[in-house]
């Protein structure tokens, strides 16, 4: 029985040809990734199926301690046919789980597997798998995806030497890091003063207070932009905004440092005040400021114990404080400073206010300047993707949209891209079929192009030469 | 390229018959919009489709400002061509937003143009429009869409004199004005004490205290009802309810009034009591309470310092507080004096909780005594129709609706309920076809009917003659 | 006219098959009701179709008011036959609304009515309904629906004679309790003392303090667990999680219990404490904790007066405290104490997030050993259904899912699951046609049964024997 065909997802004529015609056709640019740039400039290879399914995919020990996989066959020391065999088990109950699109999209794209992946099909699918990945290494998987750009996420205390060692090779697929400074931040965490330390280090100024922190991530800033960085991304837990002066976070600043204990809303206030002087400096660099909110981290403490972080052990959050968000906005507006921004709310009962609030801070400055950000982690679904679409759609600009992004570790996981153009192109297929939108070839061709390449790289500023 | 056709957004033969042989037939009422008496009673006109289109929308300047035009193209010097043209050519990335379908409904009802509006068309529907707007003026707009009554929006201390130049002269389509008393509430404004004397003039009281706050007040609901007025409108940045007698809400007023400084909290319980103050009045005169909620307003300080209010810069706020709306709902219904009630949130994550609200709330008193109101502002839009409707078919009575409103500025607006009468039809065709509702051609048009018009007569007792 | 025909709401043709072939011919185990095991033993009969439609079902009593019916023709003293066609009347009005369905539903499973109520035919409908009601009972309408067990809701306090009866007699239906002790965590209730006395009486235990209260609890849980009960259930107004100690939670008993005021906070800190002791004992007897809110109750004073509680005025709260959940059930999985636990929200908006926690505490324990719980109450509707399959498919494994339930005290009310099994076919053959789940007839009709009915059977541990 085959399953995932040229036509996948595709719900109408239109949607058929505008993905074979145009979406199938354009380049990747992955602009927020887990990738490891060390694995790329290694060009590392993949022993089996498992290791490169299995071995770093909360999204799949998920799903398996759903069906009741014994963590053994998860995490645990299963065999690695063992452990694939669990999971392929798993895939009939995952009816609608993006994992059960997911896989089949990466075995047809890598493997040329059509069929079912099942409790029946697995060794089949592990040996052919396995055959073909003796002969492919990191890179083959991202030229097989027409993958043109990647940015990856790195921390500010981060040397970069591999994304040094990329470039000067000259590999043909461009690797720039992205600024993600959460742990400068998280000044009530109890690692913070470690941190400091490694963040002094790499930015050979002696971090021991606000003007010294301040100095030390605007070196890093300048190195990143050496290095092509345009985006930074910011984790908040809670995106409430506490107006705190340069004075008051120096003194919350130099108060842990000294070993007192930071309360819950000095952190809140040191974070207000950091993001402020981070989106200032994000603009005057012209980067773009992702901001994603709405996630409880690391609840279950079984898996953190055992696993640590990334394992499966996190959660949607109550739906966001959008007046935080807005007071924020607000505060970079008024003095002219407000970046590009990227809002990205993990809890899907906030797109219609995102969706808005984007609208709110708009400006000729730049096409989309403010975007509700794609569906992704838990909404990288095709319900959550459809939701997201409709949503900005509706109130929003969605021919402005800067489009997907993968969020994953993995080097397979292009295929998201392939998923979300095909979900794409079938609800544009949709509008211009049930005659909400002009049946207009050129307009809906010129949307796809738009949304799942051009204003990426118009947003960004990446000169990719032709396609 | 034909686009907007008799068919429009009609999704079966079902649909087709309830919206041509029924919808389509009827009258409008228009119980909620802010079109001006003034602009009625001089029937005014407008020289050029820029005007009437882009010199007062701020949905059209946010959609514009996504797609990265200009804000001299918006809001500024440019030509009224220039900025016609720059809006055209937004349409295209407009696929799933309302003001594609709304202005191409616009062009072909007022204009009789059913292409698509581009930066290729736009001169000539720019030309084809003006010459008819040259031949056309305010009342025109509303009869050629069969118009039968509107309520505008109006403060306590508006003087009304131009419903009643309307009523003297005898208008065949009625224009009450609906009463608005936000201002009134507003005790923490920086403005109240202006307002206060504003009010004190229109009513001939001074306004010194809560008693003769409420003398004003109850002299303008009469002045109002003498106009015919049936409801009123209360716009409410927080629903949260904090009990608060006469003697504390007088307390509250005389320190402002002296010059006090007002905490929020006092602000908030000054609500509360004049919220119930008035739905006692409203109840005593069978009048419709509107409550709207869940908005954040002038987030965008730019847009507020050059443009002022009303230019975009509003957006959803975070989910309401559905335990404070029903004490406050709570408290009147203690005292027998719940007046009929319109619930709208701007947030459309409170669509479940207000729709069932609803329903504690009601009584034999009046068919839908209290009703979640429709999808407006941001949520007009297909998707929010479509939404609203069947959230509240799933957990309310659709049949009892009171159906659509415009909350707009423009004579071109009455495209909107064409544009809800159509949603609505492809809904219930869907629910006949699909087999969820008897195929029943006459139980289908009794819905139609009623929730497009009739039941909106009945609840406000509007006495209209045949259609 | 017919309206629900074999094929009702069954969308696609493998709808149809997995709905004939497999759905429609599996058992019922209703493991969440409030059917009264008295008048199972008494097998108690019904005088016509008013009494047992319309006596005490909350939901339709709320339609009615919302179509206006009079409070005489709903819970007053009009005749029966009045009533029905009053109720018969609102049909109409209700597009969408599960009532029109499972009224529907109700009239062909077990009287065989295929044609529209209405005010015309209610006549009929009820001369008809009431012969055949002359000739059935309670338990003829459980063996029609073939229902296997199902678990009734139980107080601590009770004493379980009728459960008891019905063991001894042998009725091949089992009738099973469950444990819903919120009276014992409500501190802070003018009850509460009242409610004490009768559990020291039921347990034997004077209940004077903490321990005495545990103790009482425990030897209810274990007579409980000696007639069958697997499982308890919670209904909280808000799931905040304050951590307390036994001397704290002590404390705030014996205040109470020396006529001290309880406050809000030491309310909430009382019901995690008794949480998390509860969750402790339930992990060890391996039963199922449920935990529902999002719920406001009695928000209409008038129906509270007047018909008291569950009268329809209850309705959706705020979206839940999701951190506050996590506490929770983070306290008692650091313990190795996490029961099995089924998560219902009655607002719709907690939907993704409580998927989503689901899966961050799934174990190889059991499948599915954390639920996301159907949607039922004001979700138990088609749109309620819908978007919690999707949602729970989207970013769970719905194949684990254990399923539906009705909540209801109506010896008719099977047919909501026939209603849920009609819903998730369709769910399940859209899936597999719009080719985004294999087309393969065995993986489908697997899905089907387990989620119809084998995963409640395997999650409960109930040994039902052979279908």
């Amino acid at each position: 029985m085959r399953f995932v065909t040229d036509d996948f997802l595709l719900t109408t004529q239109t949607a058929r040809r505008l993905y074979h015609q145009c979406a199938s056709q354009l380049p990747i640019i992955d602009y927020h990734c887990h990738i490891s740039a060390r694995d790329i400039a290694q060009n590392v290879s993949f022993d089996n199926l498992t290791h490169i399914w299995l071995s770093d995919d909360h999204y799949k020990w998920t799903a398996m301690r759903w069906c009741g996989v014994d963590e053994r066959l998860i995490t645990g020391d299963a065999s690695d046919e063992e452990k694939l065999t669990a999971y392929a088990a798993c895939m009939e109950d995952l009816v609608g789980n993006p994992l059960l699109h997911w896989s089949h999209l990466e075995l047809k794209m890598y493997f040329g597997f059509d069929g079912v992946l099942s409790a029946k099909t697995a060794h089949e699918v592990y040996e052919m798998a396995n055959a073909r990945l003796a002969t492919l290494r990191a890179r083959d998987f991202m030229r097989m995806a027409h993958v043109r750009l990647i940015c990856t996420t790195d921390d500010p205390a981060d040397d970069l030497i591999w994304h040094e060692a990329l470039e000067k090779e000259g590999f043909e697929i461009r690797v720039l890091p992205a600024f993600r400074p959460d742990k400068a931040l998280a000044v009530a965490s109890d690692e913070y003063a470690d941190y400091l330390a490694r963040l002094s280090q790499a930015a050979g100024v002696p971090v021991e207070d606000l003007p010294s922190l301040c100095e030390a991530l605007r070196r890093r800033l300048c190195v990143f932009a050496q290095h092509g960085c345009v985006l930074s991304d910011h984790g908040l837990t809670h995106v409430s905004f506490l107006p705190c002066d340069g004075a008051q976070a120096d003194a919350i600043l130099k108060k842990r440092l000294s070993g007192g204990r930071v309360t819950k809303q000095e952190a809140a206030m040191f974070q207000s005040h950091m993001l402020v002087w981070l989106g200032r400096e994000y603009a005057r660099r012209n980067w773009a400021m992702q901001l994603h909110f709405g996630v409880l981290r690391d609840v279950n403490p079984t898996l953190m114990r055992t696993l640590g972080v990334d394992a499966g052990g996190d959660c949607i959050g109550s739906a966001s404080d959008i007046e935080g968000l807005t007071l924020l906005m607000r505060t970079l507006e008024e003095e002219g400073s407000l970046p590009r921004m990227i809002l990205y709310s993990i809890n899907p009962a906030d797109n219609a206010a995102l969706s808005v609030l984007a609208g709110c801070f708009q400006s000729g400055e730049a096409r989309g300047k403010i975007q509700h950000g794609s569906a992704w982690w838990f909404n990288d679904t095709k319900l959550g993707m459809e939701n997201h679409l409709r949503t900005l759609a509706s109130v929003g600009a969605l021919g402005n949209f800067v489009g997907m992004l993968t969020d994953s570790r993995s080097f397979l996981s292009y295929a998201r891209h392939d998923y979300f153009r095909r979900i794409l192109c079938s609800y544009l297929g949709e509008e211009a079929e049930s005659g909400a939108y002009p049946q207009d070839e050129e307009m809906l061709m010129r949307l796809v192009r738009k949304i799942c390449y051009q204003n990426t790289a118009d947003y960004f500023g990446f000169q990719l030469g032709g396609e």
